[in-house]
């Protein structure tokens, strides 16, 4: 046993030690040329930078998937500075490099805006799922979709998929999903980091998702003056979707203009966007889903009302949650306390953190119920 | 008049000592909710770094309009990195910080892909232009358009620009600019750096352009056998484009699908790709355009037919330069000696170097030539 034990041990520091570099690849999210960060085939992750005149280079890991940080490269007689870590979660994780102290991008990565900033990415492959890769199937289009916001006085940007044959078909119209990010993150997420269009892409040439448009908007609409006003972000964002957004949308896009062919779903702080909008206009959703965040909002009081009415009308109230959330254990509980009061809704559960692979897994689920 | 020029040198000290920060304004490049870099009414820049325990911070311009670099950042006490620059040109700009010697982007800065890596940028306002400011005309879209090249085995996404009433119109037909970015730049440049859309906008808005739609694709397009083949990124584009591309826009797109209803047009690396293609395929276009590029290929020597022939048939041979563009001398004298060679064409020159804000201007003239 004790050889065996030994056998095994040497195994894995030869592994670690001496793994040849060839069976690491450049991580897809690398921006062209670039070899570093490199993915093993055991899904470490190989960092690197070339930085001969900095003292001290740590990696800053934004994403739960890549574990705990900051962690410590080193730097070899090149004046590279290296690091390997993992095995990592597979999916999408933020991170940054701290170069003597100052939190930068890694120049190998695509950027990707989340925490406030443009932030270095990588796309961990997972062997066993294949949901949201991009396949040779049809593709939608990404629109970005420029209109004026009259209360707001500037100009938006939303992000806005239509689903493949929309072209071609220049008379059908189509359901609408309003499908918003999470808390630093922008319009650009959902396609960028949650590859939503690849994942409708996908259902759609299956057959299990009805085409439907997604519209995809900055959940951060307050104006100046609602600032002054103490106004939520949530209720400047309800407002900006409720008053001019969907006219907008349903006025520039073949959409079937009415509750039971518009949906609204979110993440996180887009999450509590959703729910909170789509339970405040029950004239305007019939379809309202929550992934890791707005749960809080059915945690509804006896006497409280407007919630519990509006969930009356809704063909779908639909719930998401990574199981090693910090917010899992409070979630579970308003999902149980929902069954007693007679709210019907589904939950839906996966393992992971507050993380995207969680949400692309949200919205692969959710997409297949819409509609029908 | 001594007492005036010291009145004069107190009143420019003054101002460039104690200009009031509040006039200064944050750059519309920045990403939310950051102050810097901030741009004074006089277009000097001012950048900050907080990094307390980095020893070197300097400023690398990577776009002649913002001055020669690297230039040292100074620390305050609060390790607060701080500089100030300029004036520097109105227009577009590259730059990066040298943070203990390591480029990496600031981290207050959108990013834009260039000098092939996500770099951070600045827009400077100019006041006597705006032409392309985002204004309230009707928009066009921006498609982000994804198709697969069997020839390369990959996906390839393309930008496309629709025109305002493309989705209203549904059976009108629009003619098409191929438009393509420079050496390290990406298919994103020409909206994000260059507001392609928004100068199309315009001037669909004015009567100024016809309605076109814009196809601007990546213009790096090796496979990894060409590369063995020793074939060049401009041949391998040029198979792209005229092999596959068009063919996947005429289908998936409402174009008038023939040569006097097709333009190509590129800056830099992308202005040779354009000329090439454009004049290689008299059969394709009808309208070719060079903006600081491909001007060299057209110093056509004797005995040489192909180009020369293909001149013949074009309707439009537009050239585009800065005139303190290091390559501008040459491209005059290509200019000058096409005339005696009775090769009709159009010659543009504006003041600017090798940078955006000359490109936009480009675009801008070539733009109301084209289809009429």
């Amino acid at each position: 046993v004790t050889l065996r034990v030994l056998a095994a041990a040497l195994t894995i520091v030869l592994a670690a030690t001496c793994w040849p570099a060839q069976d690491a690849l450049p991580a897809s999210t690398n921006v062209p040329g670039t070899d570093y960060p490199r993915i093993h085939p055991d899904r470490r992750v190989s960092f690197r930078l070339k930085a001969p005149a900095a003292t001290s280079v740590k990696l800053q890991t934004l994403s739960d998937g890549l574990g705990k940080g900051p962690i410590d490269f080193k730097r070899d007689e090149a004046g590279n500075w290296n690091l390997t870590i993992g095995p990592v979660r597979p999916g999408f994780h933020y991170y940054a490099f701290l170069v003597d102290g100052v939190q930068v991008n890694d120049p190998a990565s695509e950027t990707f805006f989340g925490w406030g900033r443009e932030s270095s990415g990588i796309e961990v492959p997972a062997k066993d799922l294949d949901f949201y890769d991009l396949k040779d199937v049809p593709h939608g289009d990404v629109h970005i979709h420029a209109y004026r916001s009259g209360s707001l006085g500037t100009f938006r940007s939303a992000y806005v998929y239509t689903p493949p044959g929309y072209d071609a078909n220049r008379s059908k119209r189509y359901p609408v999903l309003y499908l918003q990010h999470g808390a630093g993150e922008s319009e650009r997420a959902w396609t960028k980091q949650g590859k939503a269009n690849l994942i409708l892409d996908n259902l759609i040439a299956a057959g299990k998702a009805k085409p439907m448009i997604l519209v995809m908007e900055n959940g951060y609409a307050t104006s100046v003056r609602d600032n002054r006003a103490g106004i939520s972000i949530r209720e400047a964002f309800d407002k900006l979707v409720s008053q001019e957004l969907i006219w907008n949308i349903d006025s520039s896009y073949r959409t079937l203009a009415d509750k039971d062919n518009r949906a609204i779903a979110g993440l996180s702080m887009g999450g509590g966007e959703a729910i909170y909008t789509g339970l405040k206009h029950a004239d305007l959703f019939s379809w309202v889903a929550g992934m890791s965040g707005g749960t809080q909002l059915l945690d509804l009081v006896p006497g409280e009302a407007g919630r519990a009415v509006a969930l009356r009308f809704l063909k779908l109230l639909w719930l998401g949650y990574g199981t090693e959330d910090g917010g899992y254990p409070a979630a579970v509980k308003v999902h149980r306390d929902l069954e007693p009061k007679h709210v019907p809704h589904v939950w839906f559960e996966t393992s992971g953190s507050h993380e995207w692979q969680v949400w692309r897994k949200c919205l692969y689920e959710l997409a297949q119920r819409l509609f029908r």
